[in-house]
């Protein structure tokens, strides 16, 4: 039994870590901090986890009784794990950061995208970028995992195939992405309302993202070289979701891109390329650790339509963290992850 | 291994089943049968059921393949169930009607509120009503189950403790009650577009819902005499989820209702009785088979209030029948159905 | 052209007044204040406005500016209206009151209400209460006017009918409130983020509200005696809109209710009686200041259900201060408010 | 005073014709036609117009009463004013047609998309695309409109200031666009269920949709010449609303595109360019007729991002027609029109 700690579990993205364990054999959650809800159980925040963990309670955050954990997860913002993660690899405890803290390798793009200066620069070097269906194999031997955002997990996954197999212009693509309201998270801000977010939809960070450099830096890693990329996110009425609907440019027009979709991510389990012709909606991953993706184009241009759907609370956040954890321990990838969608 | 054989597998339910049985250890859908989709996979019409039941599809209605099961899930509009039955339980299989074919014991309320005869009205003698907090130990022996409809169970659970008790009333109680557009099924009507149930809220059938003899069936039952209640049910723009809103008059003034619901609901799996004071939200239960219970005494005063929540789909509909299913065959009861509803 | 004034404009009961006012052949806003907002332009904040009030800034509150207006609305939370109404009223400026400041009475209820002192108890007894279908004569020639709230508008016009007749039992009224998020206004609370409102329902204040003293005080004038009223309001997710269903006992079953509702309010220009059996949506009256009522008496027994929806807004705020500015300065009530709701 | 006819007024633009021509101080309807609602009044199935057009019921179509109208609008399904127009216009009457017969000038390619030969093009000649910041000078002199459609309008505004100032590379060109679901109509389609819709995204037609040729027509005319053209259409959870996302290639950095914009449409009334770094919210216009527009260019590089909101059932789609109405009769453009949107 893999004795697992969180920080931070007042967020959606750890309540959802605990949803996600809950159903998990193999694991169990020790000990859960925040500062602001210490001593506060968890189902009693959290009702939804009535008559599951009925004893956990929020703690103050504590090197000790998190250093005694197998695994640490961080549902932090950003700059919280820089600060605790070295004293936890210290201890011989491995961390799965959600956050954004050790997700881009260089540190000065970090401080530029996050206006303050990167606070473990060197832990950046042990770092993995934790995106399973790339480097699966030194997530197994990893200490320090980054889990990737929400926005540059769907939209990697979906440029990936063109881009690993030099098929599209690296220096054309536009991801035009579109998000539910959750992935603001759960703090009390206006533009997060039921009465502003809802019934609207708009574009937001137009001119900059700091998710683009993240998905810029996976895609360079596919191209071996530079890349030019418009990333344009949108807020939609919806609680969980992203669907990124992706434009590259293909010159050869004879490549079979169905094909080429479905080989690459045949072995993968929570990548589902589905058939031609398809349109997946986002709700057919609500609640699931999958990404749907399907390839078209459109009068048979030169330009490639890649629509790629995740539940930004689970294949964008928790639910990739657990499959981390689970590559981490030499478990069945799948524990703890293989409930359907919830439709409707 | 249980094999499932699942008649009219289109709507709500039937995918709601599906979801649920996908996650159960020994239960097994071996056939799903539509008139209108036979051939298509499941998955095909539900893409959240991809990579499970990828082999399974729809299948015209044939008695031989659906008494070659264990247990027929009845996912129908009423009328459906009165032609079937009978045959499936010569055969010795044991069914599960999620209609409200078995509801009423009286065959001429039934015709009245159906508009219709009662179609095998020579079954009734053996319908068990699959309230399993009322009625567990007929289930056990059950041939023929009669799954509760939604607004009726929560209206039931939150009446109960007091109603058997003598505590209330029972020729004034009102049941106000909210539901989520799903449980209006997934026909294409006009009434359930997202453009005519979205942003809005209506009361309906205020002169009278087919639920309401149904409700007043159970509650006769639990007072052992005649009741008078008001059923008051509402259109509300989500899409799963019942509120019930109970009023009933309890004179006496120095009874502890806390202690009573608890008491009485002490050893029930999926019934939770919050702390004194709770509101429980809709949404704390949706895609669990839970119903969360909180009891009131508004000012102190004679009027007391219940609020009952369940996901109409789940402890309102499929969830309830496969807690049958185990009931039936002996199983754990939570079998299948022990994930935490989904939170946000 | 009536010269106005706004106080506390950056709420959602503020922009309301600035779209009805941009209607308003005869009004003019001169000034709207703002402590956190000063200088900010409304249409920079509330973009809808933009071509509208192009000029018009949010200031710091201050006593000259605001008492050169003809009229000032507070839109403001509890207590402001207290500190400033009297100074604006000595200047000579009839005074709208948005807040609860003057609704009740008796100064002592509100302060237990509202936890803590009332601020101007020497103003109650000029204070009327802005409710036209009961007060329209005083309100001709008030100069202080306290515009009900939105479950208050909705419940009174509901029962109002059936009380001042005399018809139904005072001591046994439920009222059963339905409300869309802007209620809860545009304060950055966790409640009403959309992940928390959304897909879910919920009774709130089940113990007791602050606009129960408000309807009960208002009943009471109606009868002319006491009243037993059970009020549990529930947070639904929509965005506009209040439901009220309400629940009497009239033993008289020969009593023609559809005439006495359509007969008393006969020359009401915003309310509606709807024909009998009707289900009012709260869609119907989205951003009218309307208020539908439907009357039902469910199997013909003892217990009436009315039916009553308004805009919360408009007919349960902004729509009902211009309203009332309409009746105090002379004009044709419906000036700027007869717009159709939209739909849908 | 205009005497308006409406030929199928059930649908959501013909009751959104109904809403605006009740503000509207010259125009007054005179004659709605539906076959399957004949005999009722639009009160009775819109309960929004209650108090308003009390008297009007739907008739059946009548070429007598339709053609002693001054003005027709056809809010239909395609192929309907096909069969209609010729007769009215030879009457005298003037023809403004919401659906998409007289969209396209070229009768092959009508039929190719709509998948039926075109029922009259002999009318083509005569009918004036209604898209006023285009072709004011000719609506001003038609007899027969075509109003564009919702994505049509959105995009032609988004892109025309690019395209007509030879700015952007004409073979480049991409409109990702995301559709509240009432741009579907009232139809009862299982895909525009609340439990469908809700809470999902997707995009759809991705291969083709419709509104292509409209929107390439409206491009060629100005640029002169072909244009290559991705367009990819999105449902999303929300009732009212068209956000254009477009993308274009401008290889010239040193032009200022705020400037451009704001000059294209200065005298323009119902097209509103932001400020520099805007991003307008689809909620901004719901109601009103108006386009929003932002135009960006991310990190400075050739790719501009251009932001257009509309409400698809005003400005595109009924409003527009009533824009085009008063252009026609020579009165104020805006007349009927000057509503802020609502908001929130």
């Amino acid at each position: 039994m893999i004795k697992v700690g969180i920080v931070g579990g007042t967020g959606y993205t750890g309540v959802e870590l605990l949803r996600l364990l809950a159903q998990h054999p193999d694991a169990e959650v020790a000990v859960i901090t925040s500062r602001s809800e210490s001593g506060v159980r968890v189902a009693d925040m959290y009702p939804n986890l009535r008559g599951h963990y009925d004893q956990l309670a929020f703690s103050v955050p504590d090197s000790a009784s998190l250093g005694a954990c197998d695994v640490v997860f961080f549902a932090t913002p950003h700059g919280v794990a820089h600060a605790l993660a070295g004293e936890l690899l210290a201890a011989g405890t491995r961390v799965i950061d959600l956050s954004a803290d050790f997700r881009l390798q260089d540190a000065d793009e970090w401080a530029r995208w996050y206006g303050q200066a990167h606070g473990a620069p060197d832990l950046l070097p042990q770092a993995v970028y934790g995106l399973p269906e790339v480097n699966r194999e030194q997530i197994r031997s990893a200490r320090l995992i980054a889990v990737p955002g929400c926005y540059p997990t769907a939209t990697q996954l979906g440029f990936l195939p063109l881009l690993e197999a030099g098929l599209a212009d690296p220096t054309r693509l536009i991801a035009d992405c579109k998000s539910g309201v959750s992935g603001a998270g759960r703090a009390a801000k206006v533009g997060s309302l039921f009465c502003e977010a809802g019934e609207s939809l708009m574009a937001y960070s137009v001119k900059g993202h700091r998710h683009l450099p993240e998905i810029s830096q996976g895609l360079r890693r596919a191209v071996g070289g530079e890349v030019g990329l418009t990333f344009v996110p949108h807020l939609t009425p919806m609680i969980r979701g992203i669907h990124s609907t992706l434009y590259a440019t293909v010159a050869d027009r004879a490549v079979d891109l169905q094909a080429l979709y479905e080989e690459r991510y045949r072995d993968e389990p929570f990548v589902d390329v589905m058939p031609a012709g398809s349109h997946p909606e986002t709700r057919s991953v609500r609640g699931a650790n999958v990404c749907r993706i399907a390839v078209h184009r459109p009068q048979g241009g030169d330009l490639v339509v890649v629509l790629a759907v995740i539940d930004n609370l689970v294949k964008g956040a928790s639910g990739q963290a657990v499959q981390n954890m689970n590559i981490l321990f030499g478990l069945d990838e799948r524990l703890g992850l293989s409930s359907p969608a919830m439709l409707p």
